[in-house]
């Protein structure tokens, strides 16, 4: 159960029932999901995030899908079990295949592996990284 | 400095030279970098892992580039410094344009900032999302 | 399920009993939460953190609220659940208001984009905040 | 070293520059720091971050100093270094005092192990706790 | 519920099920835990882990339980649910005691605390541990 | 730098050179290393860390080296740079060997991806494990 009650739409403010038109009509759903419904009743960071969620997941220079990807590999390195649940579908329902899934998966598994253990020997930086690092504008 | 040595090549036993030459030849480098050179202290562990990462970002479902870029995501996510710098500049090797590593970071943002906040408002899992998580096999 | 019993008052030791009785009688309540029947079961544990925990959240230069306010932030950001909704309602009692609220959410949301932001760019910390860092004694 | 270039105020767009002079003006400042200059990189990320911070870290139903110790607690957690440097001098800007910064580390500490001891031992949540966890609107 | 089904022995393909049987005959066990029958669906993975997982728990310069007691201290801070209850069940299974559990709690909550103190301070690491920190070959 | 000042033994006030007694005289040293210096600052803090430090690393039902190794994992999963150095080097000091060390990194690697797999799946908690996971007393 969440620390703050969910509100539906029937019961939200007008200010709130605003973003959740918004959120139901660019998503096409009938209604919007418990996350939004959580952070309606703080409306301030209701819009903020609605808002910047969209400018964030818009297609790009990467694609829809691979944002998704992204967003999950960022949710299970942090523990989100509702971001893990809700980012995989999103993903799955953008097209990611069980064979993405799984690859995304060896990934995440392995770059968790490497990570702890360059960590744990407190491997030194190369030099060549440190000048290769910067994309070129 | 690292918790070990940093084996060079020239130093190195035969068993390990074995897996610096096959790291230089695949990746076409003179020397191997760091992380490896710290791991061959353990020539299991160097053995292993050479092999699995070569199986994991072998590209497949996935592309190379968006491989590194998921690497990307979760050493941020992991705050592993070396990781950073090694996968970003791997990426800019594999040809990530400042748009798309511009992108990369508004999303682990953007990630980090809803992961937060799912988690402080402990948000209950949609049903439909229990459901639809399930890529169709 | 808790990986150890949780220990009732009535089955518990003496020694157990005597940091029941006290916590019940500091916190003004009939029984002591589930996070202290699990430590019962290791009962140097118990009253080590039992003390220590009086010593810590006890009010002085900081105000009882704000540091529960800074631990709920903590445990946001550990992804400890039970400590999330055990120090929310503790906020609460203390006389957090939804506002207050909104607020912690809102800079624990937008601190973990900008700690992601920074850790992802590697950025330098700047001479004047190596300086500024240290609070004068 | 960041993985993209610092970018100075004279060799700034015009969009940058923009948001320099405002965070400049806003702050007191000569200079802005390594975060918005590296932020720069980003047009899109910085200019949204800087808004967003602004209406976030303003004085509210919390002052600016407690969003800062939050701020602190989450970069600690987070394990930010940059984060930790600046927010810990930003503290102490608007009036954080040792005793205050003693106070917050021992809280920090403390939740930390709290937060391990019940993650640990799987402590299911007490009903109570589910109940009070809201604050009433 | 797992975001990809779990695979039960009978509707297994032969690859996973030479695995399941691999697990079943050296763990001495009738069926294989829930991990394995989830990342059966990524035959790739399975079969890459369970041999990893093989070899690094192997006895050896540290016996079973204390690689056991190790697996344990990572999955508590790495917040793992599953991997909490599994890793603390199969240490109990190689003979971890009531008071042996105490003390890995007991160190698994200091190192947190300390950890956190350390983080917090930015206390630069002494001459004498980057000497020290090298196991001699 | 550190956030605060590093208190040397000649300026420590009384209350710290007792501590600091009496840390040099338990390890043998002839000065604490930065951490304790760091903590000089907030001497509350420094006396009741240096207090539990002791108690919970005692050697018991667990020996002083397989604590230290502990310390260790939670550490590096924790990315204490400063704690990494130090319990490297002192577990090192107590007797870990190269062949312990590897052990030790293998462990911590592979634990970290079967975490970052099972919570990525969000696989459920097998019965079996809920019940065996409790240590008979």
């Amino acid at each position: 159960m969440s620390t703050v009650p969910l509100i539906e739409y029937e019961t939200a403010s007008p200010e709130v029932k605003a973003v959740f038109d918004d959120i139901q009509q660019i998503r096409n759903v009938h209604d919007v999901n418990n996350f939004w419904k959580a952070l309606a009743n703080h409306p301030e960071i209701l819009k903020r995030t609605w808002k910047t969620l969209q400018e964030v997941m818009q297609p790009g220079a990467l694609d829809a899908l691979t944002k998704e990807l992204i967003y999950i590999a960022v949710s299970i390195t942090n523990k989100c079990d509702y971001c893990i649940y809700s980012h995989t579908a999103a993903a799955s329902a953008k097209g990611m295949t069980p064979a993405q899934y799984q690859e995304l998966l060896a990934v995440v598994g392995m770059a968790h592996q490497t990570n702890a253990l360059a960590t744990g020997m407190k491997v030194p930086v190369d030099q060549q990284f440190l000048a290769a690092a910067t994309p070129e504008h």
